[in-house]
């Protein structure tokens, strides 16, 4: 089989200092790293002179199907946007709506080095896990379940409809979730069959909570129980469970999370965007809870770029902790590559190691703002410099996704014409 | 006198609605802006469309100087990193150092569309002056004192000698500041003494203050008395006086900045690099006190992108603030432009439009990540999205500094050449 050997690129991984590497990559794995790797002829090489080598990022909460409502009603507060801008414009979408919202999403993905996410939607679900497979992407899908309508069992078959469908994926690209959207949107009852569906089919639980104080409050007051006691209780706290966001949680429920090994999606900007408030993620890593970085929708961040995630989130618990090393550069970069693709059920993900899979992303670091280009310095450029355009090539289970700045398996003005086409669609049917 | 007229284009503004409108630029001052129009045949003409059209980004604190430490020893703990990165290699630095660094510095600051900058160091700032004249730059030049040796009258003497040269200059770029460094590098009577220097040639006063909750806890237990109220009895509190950080200020002092119609440059990304905290954004705009942005230097920051900043400060005082409109987009707006010009006494800078000066960036929002790319959301685009690479074109008092993605006053490949040569001589004398 041939193969590609990346040449002369510093490589940034998990656990490792910075150094110049080449990388092998024979079908879906890469199988060799080492100082100098000599191509044979039938080989491909890339030059990756000036750049840095670094595994894929993973995005551990995303909400594909909504990106054309990115920067909708901003500056709204919460409440209202909902009400005036968010709601409304969802009323309206159609299959074709939410398709363009996935390519355009998979595409911003793409160009900012992101190829493995976890996407939570309640339409068109089982379509978006054939068009991930065809663009090369890997992901996690859950049907976004709320369940105030009594609708129990239409809700749950439908779920158990793409379970089932992506167990039966031979890509190996795809995985199933069962995602009930939050806590405030379904009833404790239908969190525990949930969850019972997850038991059976051995799929992630996915869900939302504790985003906001006063949904905290509300919950305690309706439940008189912690949201995360209250899902222990429902058996929905499992080392298969990733919970998106958990900004206003208390140390018991720190503890309940890591006894039960159950990761955190921690979304900074979304949390930011929306005056959410800043999760404990310190605490989070120091009891040992697994943390992943998810964009949250695109109409809360309002980018798709873990990347930007990682960056923002950074600046914030130094920031906020008032401690530059409150948590350390490596934990950023694990949350971002490793310990985010662990949590979403590809450990072999996230790392650039001989025998790892072969997702792997190669960023520009001979810019301005990452000058001097030095290899003491490449995951400080990484985490405090280094923007989506600088990222030139991408691949996902050993394929190029995009290669010298050009997306390969979608085609970018359609995405973005057909995007902008169903946008005005939307607008005028709201007006 | 030809004209360039900018058509097209979606211009956002300081307190306007976005809107499509043309512009035209007849030497260094904007001379129309309308619907449509019509080029006549000297004229040149910039296509717009697909981007939006903003004045230049000013940074109101920013020490160009120290480029090339960008990156350097990140992840060390703020003292640690001072004694054994940072002094170290400032105490190697020559004038060569420092050339390439602020040239590194301009490059990066044009990329990112920023226009105007108020530099303080403390070497080889009148050929800065110089320089900055060459670039098209406009910028306010302080000479950074640390007065804890003695050496007094020397400090204040090339103070006066550099404030003298930019007040003879006669391209209308420049302005001069006085700078002590802070209290905690200079004693009081020697700050009173700095401030009757400003006074004397009536320039801006500048100083960093209340960085960090430690440095404000030793100046109340060494002179009983809180940092602000100190250079307010000290004469340091002007309308011409612009103090950089105010991370930890009371109530009391937030007074007495705005008494003294005193400003801020607000710093979030260096500010939560190192750990410093969060400053009180939202009570000094609501008590009216002028905040501009700045990025600090690049060692701590680590870019020279006011749009990086602003984009910052959008999420973190919706985020800390737990209020997604505790400040509006249209404040972080007048920070990045027009309250920023003001302060830094550009007054007919940070605006489009008639009569304004013509400091003018055009930015992509034909982009996935900006997508959909309608006017109702082009703040939000601007806030949450854009980054960079997105800003192809900038002028600087009517003068083309970057076109289409190049830069024409700074030969790029030759500044970060020089930058990296420079780099690798303090490096091997550190050795
Ligand atoms: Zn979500
Ligand atoms: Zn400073």
């Amino acid at each position: 089989m041939n193969a590609t050997i990346i040449k002369n690129g510093v490589v940034l991984t998990p656990g490792k200092r910075a150094e110049r590497k080449d990388i092998r990559i024979t079908g879906k794995t890469i199988d060799q790293i080492a100082s100098v790797i000599q191509p044979t002829r039938e080989d491909s090489v890339v030059d990756a002179s000036g750049k840095l080598v670094t595994p894929g990022f993973v995005n551990t909460h995303t909400h594909t199907g909504s990106t054309l409502l990115r920067g909708a009603g901003g500056g709204l507060p919460l409440q209202e946007w909902l009400r005036t801008v968010m709601w409304p414009a969802e009323a309206t979408f159609t299959e074709t709506t939410v398709r363009a919202a996935s390519d355009l999403a998979m595409a911003e993905m793409i160009r900012s080095g992101t190829t493995m996410f976890m996407d939570m939607y309640h339409l068109d679900m089982l379509h978006l896990a054939e068009r991930v497979t065809e663009v090369g992407m890997k992901a996690v899908l859950g049907r976004g379940m709320i369940a105030l309508d009594g609708r129990w069992t239409e809700r749950l078959e439908a779920a158990e409809e793409l379970v089932k469908t992506i167990q039966s994926d031979k890509s190996g690209l795809l995985k199933a979730a069962v995602s009930p959207h939050a806590l405030y949107t379904c009833p404790p009852d239908f969190i525990r069959k949930a969850g019972e569906l997850a038991e059976k089919y051995d799929v992630i639980r996915h869900t939302h909570v504790s985003e906001t104080a006063q949904e905290v409050q509300h919950h305690l007051s309706s439940h008189g129980v912690s949201p995360c006691r209250h899902l222990h209780e429902l058996g929905f706290l499992t080392p298969k469970t990733v919970l998106a966001h958990a900004v206003h949680v208390t140390e018991e429920e720190l503890l309940l999370l890591k006894e039960n090994r159950s990761a955190v999606s921690h979304n900074p900007r979304s949390n930011l965007k929306l005056g959410s408030g800043v999760a404990p993620v310190r605490k989070m890593l120091k009891s040992g809870i697994p943390v992943g970085l998810g964009t949250d929708s695109a109409a809360s961040n309002n980018r798709l770029s873990v990347l930007a995630d990682m960056q923002t989130a950074a600046l914030l618990h130094a920031g906020t902790e008032e401690n530059s090393t409150a948590v350390q550069a490596e934990d950023w970069m694990s949350a971002a590559w490793n310990s985010g693709a662990s949590m979403l059920g590809f450990p072999d993900s996230g790392r650039l190691e001989e025998g790892s899979a072969a997702d792997v992303v190669l960023i520009r670091s001979d810019r301005l703002h990452m000058t001097p280009d030095i290899h003491e310095r490449a995951a400080d450029h990484l985490l405090f410099a280094a923007e989506s355009a600088d990222i030139t090539d991408v691949w996902s289970n050993g394929k190029a996704l995009m290669r010298e700045g050009s997306l390969l398996t979608l085609d970018e003005e359609k995405v973005r014409a057909e995007a902008e086409a169903e946008w005005r669609k939307i607008a005028e049917s709201n007006v």
